[in-house]
Formats: structure tokens, sequence, C-alpha cells
């Protein structure tokens, strides 16, 4: 059966979601959303694509720090609106603030706690 | 700073996605959402409430199965959109389908196999 077959683009508005997990220790990396082009860009170039909401357009992660993610599986969830991909994250670190993962804020008592681990200064990366 | 004030409920029509990742084995278990009502009634509980797109109501999950998701930690991402809660899932089935985990459709080649770990059967725990 073809994987895309199996995906529900039309649940919400044209987009799945997509969650990057470190294949080696499982750590969620951040989260984002995929169209059906940004999928199948994805499966072709073996690097994670997604679509970014916000600029409307394709966004090829890392495409401006280096920082790409190598697809090394991807699962599909049981009604097809989330696809799970196991990367290899050039650079060690997904989020725009540098840290390695966008989930740096822990809720600890009535607040949160920043547990973040710094990988990169994101002034010096992309030069704001 | 108070968790629900990190939250922004408001770009996704008042829903933020909640993903259920298995505080041991870091197994991502489910992908759900969230309204504040379900995030309040969560950290109150200590135990996973979605909010049901499809039911437009509160999801006490586990509530009809028993296999409810015991909170161990929550985490929220950057851009105040997703939590990640580590859970105890009891029952060890997070997916209607009676599999551990609804990510068990694997992409291999051109097509997709299952490596689902069936827990249970779920003709048997809902009756249908």
């Amino acid at each position: 059966m073809n994987s895309v077959s199996l995906l529900d683009f039309e649940k919400a508005g044209g987009l799945i979601t997509a969650i990057a997990q470190d294949v080696d220790s499982g750590e969620i990396l951040m989260v984002a959303h995929m169209n059906e082009d940004s999928f199948r860009r994805t499966l072709e170039l073996g690097e994670v694509v997604y679509w970014s909401r916000s600029r409307q357009k394709l966004w090829h992660k890392g495409e401006e720090s280096g920082n790409v993610q190598k697809v090394k599986s991807m699962h599909i969830d049981c009604d097809g609106d989330v696809v799970l991909i196991g990367v290899e994250q050039v650079g060690g670190a997904a989020c725009h603030t540098g840290r390695r993962s966008c989930f740096f804020r822990k809720l600890e008592g009535e607040g949160v706690v920043d547990v973040g681990v710094q990988v990169f200064d994101p002034a010096e990366v992309y030069g704001r």
C-alpha cells in the first residue's frame, strides 16, 4: 500500500502533523506540519521538508543553518494525520533558539523551568 | 511563570497538540489535542484528559477501557502550541486498535508494514 494514500491531508486543511524524534535517544526534537508536497519531497530527499504555516512555503529544515534532519525511519499513526520521523539531527540542535529540542520548558509545580541543552547561539547562526 | 500562560490556544482555534510518550521507553504512544479546560483537568487529575475533536467533548483517556495515562512529566515547546507528556500507560496500550502505540505503520520502501505490538482485542474491550 502506498504511504501517501494512508495520509489524511483533508482533515486539517491540507496539513498533517510531523514529529521529529532523535532516532538514537528517542528524544522529541520538534513538531511542525507537512502538506502532501512536503511529504513527497521528504521521501525523495531523505531529509525533512516541512510546510511552514507562517511563511506559507516549503521549509527544508536546516537549509539556512545547515542543521538538516536526515530521515532514518517514518511511522504513520492509526488515523493517518500524524507522521513520526526518526531523524539524525545534523548539528545536534533542532530548535531555532539553538537548543537541542524545542521542548525545553518543563513543568515543575505551578511553573516551568528551562531544561534545554544549548547547542548553538542563534544570533551567530541566523545573524539576528 | 504559570504554565497555562505559556500555551498558545488561539493559534489553532482553541486547541494545542498533545503528544503522549512512554516515560520509560521513550516510545511515542499517540497524538491528540487539548483545549485549555482539558489541559487544566490533566494537571488537576494527574491523568491525561484530551479534547475530542470528533465528539466535541472532554476525553479522559482510558475512562472506558481503564487504560488511563498517568502523567509523569510535561514539557511545552518553544512556540507554546504543543505539549509533550511523559506517561505511564496503564494496560500497556494507547491505541484504540489495541496496539501499544498508534504509530504501528512503518514505511518500508514504497509501502508500509504493520510493526505494532497487539496488547488487547478491541472487540473485547470496547464491545464492538
